[in-house]
């Protein structure tokens, strides 16, 4: 059993991505599924062909695509991921699409087909606050969900995919006020946990 | 040009809807466009059958939709809505759907065919806070607006659709504490601008 | 029956200040009280002293202040004013004291003298949201509730005063995500059902 | 050295009172100070009584008491304290004063006697996010935070107070939400900073 776990590198003038920092910081086998890591720059389509990429290599059995959603105080698995790029600031490449299709004639919409209820659950269950999300935006996280999740339909089969946001980890809201965060244990044993739902629904 | 615009009955134990009594209050005609107007109750299914019925009588060239979100400080038209039933609390008639299709074999979203961006700016030009939303949550809102958007998929080639959210009236957070509302007036002003700004894309 | 009531200047690089403009737009008289309108500089003493010699020439029954409180969604007069000035940013000056005590030999702190139970009832009479708030915070709001109130036990055995903040108008936030608001008329009409109770208060 | 670190029992329907959990968990000497810790009834006068046994007897330098503040997601340093009850909800004895001084001629306010800002800084350090608060609200925590700087000023000269807000543990909001939360080990973690720093400023 392999499971593919991806994080942005940092964006939006963040010096880290708690997603990154936490991809890099979990086990590589978990409830028996062999974790595949990769990181995934914030630019619209290079995103997605990033772990494009990885998926023709592994093959894996499942996909969970991990970024950051500041303001948010638990760990969210996204139930949807919507066919638009609608950007208030640039991507790392200096894209800012407004309105754009990702996919000219994809759905409007795919849903996850990850466990999400099942993870919020053993999230809970590992300590740490989650809940399931209704919007992953209209940024890159969303669109990298709906690019993964288009080529999912299309080419894969056989593998489940989709994705979850984390919050701000402590340390990067150190010299901001009024934003919560989460500390890295907490983020690592939610998505430790996440990904034991994943390797559990699989078996 | 013929616009019909519907508000839910009061719902989860508030007295009043603001999006009813706003309804009630918006002019006949607006920016050029006869007003019908049509109160839904807050029940799955029964809520997108009583708009169906208007439609296919008035045959209108837009529906919008209006309804409540408690938290929520500004007028926000929805930019989509998606196939799945997920209510925390019951319905006016008991019924507490988890995770279910609403149309079995629709897609997994329709996007609003409202000039949703088009709207956002009339409402702030009429001085009334505003901003696209990208999830109409997974109770009966969402439900009327996919259930909707779905029979105007199907056989209202030429009706455009699709949902707003307005907040809570000052009156209804009199008793309650930290929760954000806007005066009747507001809301009122927001629909027609709203309704104004549908109007003149159909022109 | 004579009431002060004041407004601040802009400040923190806002180009109005609802108190300001709300204060300009209030009636000359209200509950048999005349009113006498004061505007007064965001800057640490200056804001004082403005205020102090509008008391000195008009001997007032009562002195509302009046500022703005972004973030806010509701009308909160204020139970307390403290001994100190604690700066994030600087005045309309280049002032920012921080943890510096307002009157060297002042008490820790002094309760406003309005009626401030009675102007919230009022105030939700009217229509608008309001509650009593703990803190005026530690900026020139604060610094200028402490100041007058100081003046008043020293020097102006009868008169009543306080500080009462109000919320961003919808004109503020236009341009801003996430952050609540005001009508105008709201805040003119909240500020006008406040000073009825202090009129009353009075009698 | 000595200080006596006080939490508070469950209130408010809760069945467990993170402060009280916490304090509990801490090391009994911290950078060279004893603790002594003491479990306090969210009752209004008895909990001052609690505590002011408990100084009595122990002649500590330095007393650091520890409240829940639900809502709030970082570490609070309280900065004062005022003279006045005002409770929403009734105590664990069905008291539920209004607008009653808490020490019939006390002074409207006190300030808190510890290192408020130092305290925030180690508990930033330790990674845990803080910041001062400039209300402890009209409560319980407010009314012995208040009694004790009473006691404080009155008869113990040689000792340093004041009061701690933490926020909800994960653990808490479980079912509920909405609402923000730490873990047990943050707020551990940030208490023995808190202490620390406070030792630090003995010494």
């Amino acid at each position: 059993m392999k499971i593919v776990v991806t994080g942005f590198e940092p964006f939006g003038g963040e010096s880290i991505n708690p997603a990154q920092e936490a991809v890099k910081a979990i086990r590589d086998e978990i409830n028996g599924a062999q974790i595949v890591k990769c990181y995934v720059p914030v630019v619209f389509y290079k995103a997605i062909d990033t772990v494009y990429d990885v998926m023709k290599k592994e093959q894996p059995d499942a996909v969970l695509l991990i970024g950051q959603a500041g303001g948010r105080f638990e760990i969210t698995p996204e139930r949807v991921a919507i066919n638009v790029d609608d950007a208030r600031i640039p991507d790392n490449e200096g894209q800012q699409p407004v309105d754009k299709k990702i996919v000219e004639d994809g759905p409007d919409a795919y849903f996850s087909t990850l466990p999400i209820k099942a993870m919020v659950e053993k999230i809970k269950e590992a300590g740490v606050p989650s809940s399931v999300s209704n919007t992953a935006g209209t940024y890159v996280c969303n669109h990298l969900m709906y690019g993964i999740l288009d080529k999912i339909a299309k080419e894969f089969p056989d593998t489940i995919g989709g994705f979850m946001h984390v919050p701000y980890l402590h340390v990067q809201v150190k010299n901001r006020a009024g934003v919560p965060s989460l500390s890295e244990e907490d983020v690592i044993k939610g998505i430790e946990a996440a990904i034991g739902a994943i390797a559990q629904s699989l078996k």
